[in-house]
């Protein structure tokens, strides 16, 4: 019966259906965002995104049993639990913050249609060879949230206050938001040499950011050539290699036959 | 008398006629923008600005007539038809918004420029494999409207009140335009763990931009090796096999030609 | 006498020389800026200023006569004419533009030092190859020039007023600069609808750079790929090829051989 | 002695140990942040930091001890040395900026972790062949703070006024940063032809960061495939060759020996 269920849950029309109930229950989140619809539909709206939600829970279970053990080892399937289990939280009504999380199912299309699922898992898979870049951003920004705190903390608290906030400041910065008539002027005022700290760090984190996006350029570009040019290059080598050996052990079995023909002659 | 229209319009005279009319309609239009030019020249440069129009009309109508129902099957002709057709809907000489969709009809020059035509169909063919990261980020965009307009829309009904407007403010904030200063440091007053939706959507919108750069990096990369490098690689490779094939079949010639001998002497 | 002049002013320590001035005359210019300095010196940094400009006409005279007629070919000698030139313009020592145009001198270092030349070459030589999308680029500003003129320049007439504002605007609104906060959230208090203008040509615009940065990075790229890789591979396959040749050569003068000593055994 | 000393500091449980102290009074640097953990843990925080200096200036003298002169030839040896000698000069402990700084030994992490000193490493021998685009880009800086401090000082002494302000503004314009609401639209009200020096600034400064960019691009792509791709087409390309020249080789003495045996049959 596991392995029908399964059947069942892969088979395409299945999965159809599932994909749009999916966009049906964001189109449902998106029109409950209007308070002029909401009034309207009555209580349509909520009913109709229950009813989604109990489809998602029945999937999830139907392959949670037909699954078994390996429904866990799945990222996946991990995924689609969290998701879905963010609705049945208790509370998940009423309090806004859960309310608004539940937004987050519609993240199930990725999951859903392998194009999509794919671009996600070349992101988390280029994720580990940029691990020492990403540490090092840590670093700096570390240090940096530390020196600022220290340096500038006690006159402009809201900026600098705490190390949270200096490091939210910090990645403003980064991203060069104001950060210069919004927040490196203003401090320039107090400490007249702050710029010798804030540029060093744009230029450091500009470095990274760049290290990063030059990194992940040369390696998807590897990856394209490999895949496509390697193939073609291997088996026409290949057949080089085989065919200069057959030329060589031809020539080596005539050599052989001339001299052992002389050596029948010469009897 | 089809054919001779089509081939009269395709002579280069004719069609640098045209382009001629084109750029000399952009600048009609350009003048039309400064109100001393206008009331100087009084009803000369809309009377000019109609010429040039029934240029275009005339010229697409032969166009229409010579290729008959092929017309309609090519993508830039849609393109002049729509361009120009904005300019006849009635009430074009009177609604403002109509009236500066006018100079649409410089885009023409792209449409005539062959240089140009390359390069925008160069961009439109590069779409395609670009689908799922404009996906994705639809998805993203979406689910940050819903949950801006949720968790935000109450206290800050200008920037995130409805779904367009917080897909407006989203848009700025992927831009990094005054994100901090202007939008998310006054939310943070009122919702201080703002941040945990705002920091990861700028990192998420980032990522799929870069990831849409170095996708077309690595496609426009792939399309020029291919043209340049394989064609000579091929012809070589195809060289090297032939010859190969070559001294192997002259080795297996000369060693039957040496056993047939052998075979004849001992007769 | 001229070749003399000219192989006089290629020795290298005359060009150190002629180097050394120049970044001399910088820092003369530097400290032109410092009121404190010029009045604690007096008159002598203006003089050495005046020292260092003879020691460029002079240079130019020499370079003049000593290549005649090719002089005005090269475009290095035109740039440092037009450059020297400027500090000649009468009116150079009282009107403030051109006294501040002196400090252009300093580009010299370009021409004068081959590896700051060979940077600035690189460029304007992968200039042509852009062409196409700095025309697209000028049309979409043009055209958007235009549009915005009329759409929003009689509510806005400091941004949009006349074609050139347009233009300055949107060239900031490129640059994503305050384009939303500053200019575009105002804009769309009077025109709810502005937006369908101002986001689609930050996408074009941005598209059109990221075209040309894709551009450079493929040429670079490809002009990198063949000087370094062809010349090996070419080599190896004349090699590859010409053995191939020979052994054929071989096989077939070893048939002919064993045959005509067959006809010799025969007879 | 020294031998077993510098055997002693590369065991791997002592390389450890060092990065867990450096990891903990980063923790430690960190606490010291905030007023809250400080009064309540007294005066725990600062000794435990005196226990870790301790630590990292016994390291340093083991190494120096050690690896007696080689020690100084080493650049990372220098960065140790650098980075724990701040926190011992005279007033370290007072001097708010010189305490700030202490938390630059967190950068010790870099040199003992290899993975963090590959990614340094790799920049800093990058930086080299980015040499004449930074001479290039500090020389647009020097000419463009000398014109704007000539042009707009007297009016904009907060931005303009000395060449070091020049420098500072010109850099926020460089990254964008309100460059135009808030610095080129006030300056050209007083000067209305402003625009034609920031906006070529402007274009150069981000040419000559694109620049920098596609060669870094360029570099790390050849690295990468020369590295990867060249060691594997060398091995096959000298196999080729060898096989070859082995054929000509036979070749020849097969003609050899059958001109040999022709001339003894003759005999």
């Amino acid at each position: 019966m596991r392995d029908r269920l399964t059947a069942f849950m892969e088979r395409s029309d299945v999965r159809n259906t599932i994909l749009a109930v999916i966009v049906f229950n964001a189109v449902l989140l998106g029109l409950e965002t209007s308070d002029a619809v909401m009034t309207a539909t009555g209580p349509l709206i909520p009913l109709l995104d229950k009813l989604c939600l109990a489809v998602f829970v029945a999937e999830l279970l139907a392959k949670m049993i037909g699954q078994g053990r390996r429904f866990w080892s799945q990222g996946w399937n991990l995924f689609d639990f969290f998701i879905v289990g963010v609705s049945l939280v208790p509370g998940a009504q009423t309090i806004s913050v859960l309310r608004a999380l539940r937004i987050l199912r519609v993240l199930r299309v990725i999951s859903a249609a392998p194009r999509l699922r794919r671009v996600v898992e070349g992101f988390v898979t280029a994720l580990p060879g940029m691990a020492s870049v990403f540490l090092l951003m840590g670093l700096i920004f570390y240090i940096g949230a530390v020196m600022s705190t220290k340096l500038f903390g006690d006159r402009f608290p809201d900026w600098f206050g705490t190390l949270g906030q200096s490091a939210y400041s910090l990645f403003q910065i980064m991203t060069l938001e104001s950060w210069s008539m919004g927040i490196v002027r203003p401090v320039m005022e107090v400490y007249p040499h702050a710029w010798l700290f804030f540029v060093p760090f744009i230029l450091l984190t500009t470095f990274a950011v760049v290290n990063l996006l030059v990194g992940l350029i040369v390696n998807s570009m590897q990856d394209a050539h490999q895949v496509e040019s390697n193939e073609r290059t291997d088996t026409y080598r290949d057949e080089v290699l085989s065919r200069l050996a057959a030329i060589e052990k031809k020539l080596d079995d005539s050599a052989q036959e001339g001299r052992s023909e002389i050596a029948h002659d010469r009897l």
